[in-house]
């Protein structure tokens, strides 16, 4: 069956047909998925050692500011940020941040075949994954990638993002990333629909969505740059729930959530002004900083690090691997302390599903706030922040019985940037009440999933969490369900 | 009747409402309305006399970087700025720019009164303008307005958009301004229903939408802060067309466009992936640069001007006002050369009229482009650009005969900071075919509405002739049409 048919097909028959994808397992072809993700060939073989910040080849650090620069100029730059938020429990600090201006590409190629939408994922191994390798999207290319700037093999498949094929597009849409630690940073989403014959090496595979939903059911196995496109899939339509609904309880609940003719605690319309309100509410000021000198940050030949330990450190991670765009490199990363809590606490309100968001500033958003998970913070680093510091919700998160969490896996973060950077994700069902106030609403997922086709509304935490409630589409019910053995 | 009441209404009861105060003109009270609008009273007055740049009282001229800002470190600043955008016509250049990164509040107040919708527009002097008064919105306030930075009186009706009451809000999010003068320059614009006892002063009055359009087919008579606001409000709605349309031709082209049933030409999710191509198919790299030494820019004790004579001047400017928020206050302005044009090339398709729409790229944009209209330009400025710079659909809107002008006007742009800034605002209903290429699409009205229900998507010109556009809604004809006498 041709996917151009599928590419032509209306916005409905899509979402169909990416509901229908989601429920697709494949049993009998799950044993080959299980081998091939468990025993990654010579391709992906890669070591990376932390080595002294003063040790990395090809980098520079600017005589007046103490910044680190590659030495072409491109690719990313560590620098200091200095943040004020007046009226915050921390209402000014200093810290190390990533400017990574250039925007890249993250693209998810799909094809229909015998009837079902399948994902063409990629094994990767990232420097900074603390497992190896993991799942991520066809195409993860920074423009530096793709213009070749450090000279390695040109990037498979690029050329369905560069040109995409005529009505191929299914999303296309510039994402923020972890606004604490990158300034501003942005990565171009893109999922394109081929119906041309794609005969892929071995570390790529077609995947159905209900085999990356298993996937993404286990700890650290699917990568943040595959739950972030994943997450911009138009999943939820009109009258969805009239094809697919019924029964009750929280998968109902669920399905009609994605239904945007289901109702929803408040009109998109009240949510997008209560967006513009936080944005005028709060003010956050941010300016660059010399990198040498930061308050509270100390620099040695090895790394820098906050004098209380906490948070993260910058350290120099120096590379080989087998089979890459390059063979050897050295790059700074950032390597937090600690394992943090990403949850949405979700209800079902008048049989719809929503999660409550909260509107979150941190120093590296375009526009002062994103909608984020109810909870997203690493638990360790209260210890030297004010007693006011901490999140609410907190409590009801890391207090909740097993009975009430419908998904839960340890992901890992962007393992191009983050050394070993581990957040627990967590979808926790609860029944309180009164939770809203000035900076929390209830938010149906078909509304999060329209503020996903624009920039700057969803934090990438609260994207990744959309991945995973829609994981949960299926009926395959709560994380940490093993792949079929 | 309760404006509570409309408040708490569907958002369809909203828009008939809107539709049904867009064809209320109450020829018995215009007479009234034309001397209240022709005849101001002694709180209006104002001179704004061009004074050397260096003469500003309250002004300092940065010694590092000569850049002028005020001495309390509040409202704007004009500095310089080094664009360059790779492979455009004008790949590089250097200008004056403003930067006012504080975000102020353009508010209109909203009443129901015998069932019909009224709006509470103010008489407003402000030192830019060249013919004196314009009608403005409700309030217009910058940050350091509110807070009092310069000691003058509290705003008037500032509360309602502080505190709205509950429900009331109809409008609300932050706008771009011209991305040409401004960096990054927004304003909240704010739309508030009160079912409150409202007892203007004189230089304030309660109008029908339909007497705001009669004002706005005159020159200069609304001002460029009442067209942005007015474009916020929820004109479009899906099934208007059911309620209030029929017949034939460019009137009822017009009310299917503002409807969200009727088909386009592209599917909004086409339209939004079409912007985020624009948005990363053209790269612009901007920086400060010191507003002293600009290369081709002269600066005198008078001003800072263009060598060519050109583009605009940045002067000064000493204003003395009999009942404003100050007495006596000194400011730079930029003071454009020549007359702008500013139109779209409009056309039914499949009797659902669209606007050809330009992805536009400006220096002060937060996020590359934005849709602006067809044709933006000054054409007395091509004198001294390259000949590949000259706008497509230029000589097709100059060119254009009665016939197929929809709307004409002369209207000013912001009186606060731009000093005798006009432009001609046009619609040109054309029948070319192939107009669409890359940075070109036709989009529906309610498409463009519901773009503008979102930051960043839709500039201030486009804005405008939005307005405009909803102004030949009541049925009065092209522009030009002089208020009833």
């Amino acid at each position: 069956m041709a996917g151009g048919s599928l590419a032509a097909r209306t916005r409905r028959d899509r979402a169909l047909a990416i509901a229908r994808s989601a429920s697709a397992i494949r049993a009998p072809e799950s044993d080959a998925v299980r081998r091939w993700l468990t025993t990654p060939g010579p391709a992906s073989r890669m070591t990376a050692d932390v080595v002294p910040l003063t040790a990395l080849q090809g980098w520079r650090r600017d005589p007046a500011t103490g910044d680190l620069h590659h030495e072409s100029g491109r690719f990313f730059t560590v620098q200091g940020l200095t943040a004020e938020i007046p009226g915050a429990p921390v209402d000014r600090w200093s810290q190390p941040i990533i400017s990574q201006p250039e925007i890249g590409i993250l693209g998810l190629l799909a094809r229909e075949s015998d009837g079902v939408l399948e994902f063409l994922m990629q094994l990767k191994r990232e420097p900074g994954n603390h497992n190896g390798v993991q799942l991520a999207p066809t195409v993860q290319a920074t423009r530096s990638n793709y213009t070749r700037v450090h000279g390695g093999r040109s990037v498979p498949f690029l050329e369905f993002f560069r040109d995409p094929p005529p009505h191929g597009l299914v999303a296309d849409v510039r994402q923020s990333e972890q606004g604490a630690w990158f300034f501003r940073k942005r990565n171009r989403n893109m999922i394109v629909l081929t119906d041309g014959h794609v005969d892929p090496p071995e570390e790529f595979r077609w995947l159905t969505l209900g085999q990356v939903h298993r996937a993404l059911a286990e700890d650290d196995l699917v990568n943040m740059d595959a739950r972030t496109v994943l997450s911009c899939l138009p999943f939820a339509d009109a009258g969805l729930a009239r094809e697919l609904g019924g029964g009750s309880g929280f998968r109902a609940a669920l399905v009609r959530s994605c239904d945007e003719d289901e109702p929803s605690r408040h009109t998109t319309d009240d949510l997008l002004m209560w967006i513009t309100d936080a944005r005028s509410r709060h003010e956050i000021r941010t300016s660059r900083a010399p990198l040498d000198g930061l308050p509270h940050w100390r620099r040695t030949d090895e790394k820098i690090s906050h004098e209380s330990g906490l948070f993260f450190d910058v350290v120099g991670v120096d590379v080989r691997a087998g089979k890459r765009e390059v063979l050897r490199w050295a790059q700074p990363m950032i390597r937090p302390h600690g394992e943090g809590v990403v949850a949405f606490l979700a209800k079902p309100i008048d049989g719809v599903l929503h999660v409550l968001a909260h509107a979150r500033v941190e120093p590296g958003y375009v526009d002062v706030i994103e909608l984020a998970p109810t909870v997203q913070c690493t638990p360790a680093n209260l210890a030297c922040l004010p007693a006011d510091a901490r999140p609410p919700f907190l409590d009801e998160v890391l207090g909740a019985g097993p009975e009430r969490i419908r998904y839960a896996a340890t992901l890992s973060e962007e393992g191009g940037r983050f050394h070993h950077a581990r957040n627990r994700y967590l979808v926790v069902e609860t029944d309180v009440e009164d939770a809203e106030s000035g900076d929390y609403r209830w938010v149906a997922l078909h509304q999060l999933a329209a503020l996903v086709r624009h920039s700057h509304y969803v934090n990438v935490q609260a994207r990744s969490l959309l991945a995973c409630l829609h994981s949960l589409f299926g009926g395959s019910g709560r994380g940490g369900a093993a792949l079929p053995t």
